[in-house]
């Protein structure tokens, strides 16, 4: 299956390649993710230049599409041609935001009545779209994720590999990129936060 | 002060990107990463094309070095052209490594009597090179550092961010990345970790 992280210009680093390089891990297993952009080459918000892998078409037929974070997201949601590139379907694909990518999901009236999770500062816009925000890194409800906090990417990495591969896989990839030493407890945390794909129907 | 944040072909964007945007998170203090290569353009080990910000030589110059983790750590030492460019000088320049970046370090003779922290993958090439391998996470001595893990680069991070700017910054830092409803713990770990610059000199 394949994953689209998409990808905007002044996007968040830890956002886009936490989640695309874990669910990498899983390659050989036939999950692989691909930085998807609405341009060839996209700018982060610290300045580094990333050449996309695949084209915003690419989001309508992946299995998976996780939307990343950065500092122009209020940019992108008010970008009627953009975000009409957009095209998401739930009932067939995994669908997940991080951060800001929160706001996003609101926009194309994704959330509908499940709360979400984002960063302090993306908060008061997302209220805004009439969404509740949660105090907690990752909340899930069906096919849509939503997680909170820039390093909370590795949840909704952990989330789709859980959904596809299931939880062993997840197991083999937290444990391998984990802080040595720290690998179970990192694990378990990971695991625990998504509920190991149990918990993710409301 | 600048840090280059070494990324060779192959590299693992986990290694690279944790570190340098938790770094740059800093950038209003004065402190800040820069994704530093060997070629205009370098291609991570799950084929993404990232422009380098900074060319070889700015190692020499930068007062932070962090060497990334990668596929191709191994035809990097040996290639005798390449090694060449890094001119590394812990006395007056902090040096961390990541993962098989502890192999750049061991070749270098960097290391000296000081164990290292590295990935299970890379452990027996560390070993070959007469340096002992811990089982933890994160460990300095004096001006040398190396993570192990790929998770663990928030650690290295951490070290460049407490050792320049103090602990306050580095808890400002993680507090706003860490996974939303988890700040504390991710901060007190990280912290922990790395001694948060006390346990830094043997």
């Amino acid at each position: 299956m394949q994953v689209a992280v998409v990808t905007f210009d002044g996007f968040n680093e830890l956002d886009s390649f936490i989640a695309s390089a874990l669910i990498n891990r899983c390659r050989k297993d036939g999950l692989e993710a691909f930085v998807t952009t609405p341009a060839p080459v996209v700018t982060s918000m610290n300045g580094v230049e990333v050449t996309g892998q695949r084209p915003m078409d690419f989001v309508a037929e992946a299995g998976v599409v996780l939307i990343g974070s950065g500092v122009r997201t209020r940019e992108v949601v008010a970008d009627e041609r953009l975000i009409s590139t957009l095209r998401l379907d739930p009932s067939r694909q995994l669908v997940g935001a991080q951060c800001s990518g929160a706001l996003v999901l609101a926009r194309l009236g994704l959330l509908g009545s499940m709360p979400a999770c984002t960063d302090v500062k993306s908060r008061p816009f997302v209220e805004a779209c009439g969404v509740t925000v949660l105090d907690e890194p990752f909340h899930a409800e069906e096919n849509i994720a939503t997680a909170g906090g820039c390093l909370a990417s590795q949840y909704l990495a952990t989330w789709v590999i859980t959904r596809v591969l299931g939880e062993d896989a997840a197991r083999d990839v937290l444990g391998y990129v984990a802080p040595v030493g720290e690998e179970r407890e990192t694990v378990e945390r990971a695991l625990g936060a998504v509920g190991a794909g149990r918990a993710t129907v409301r």
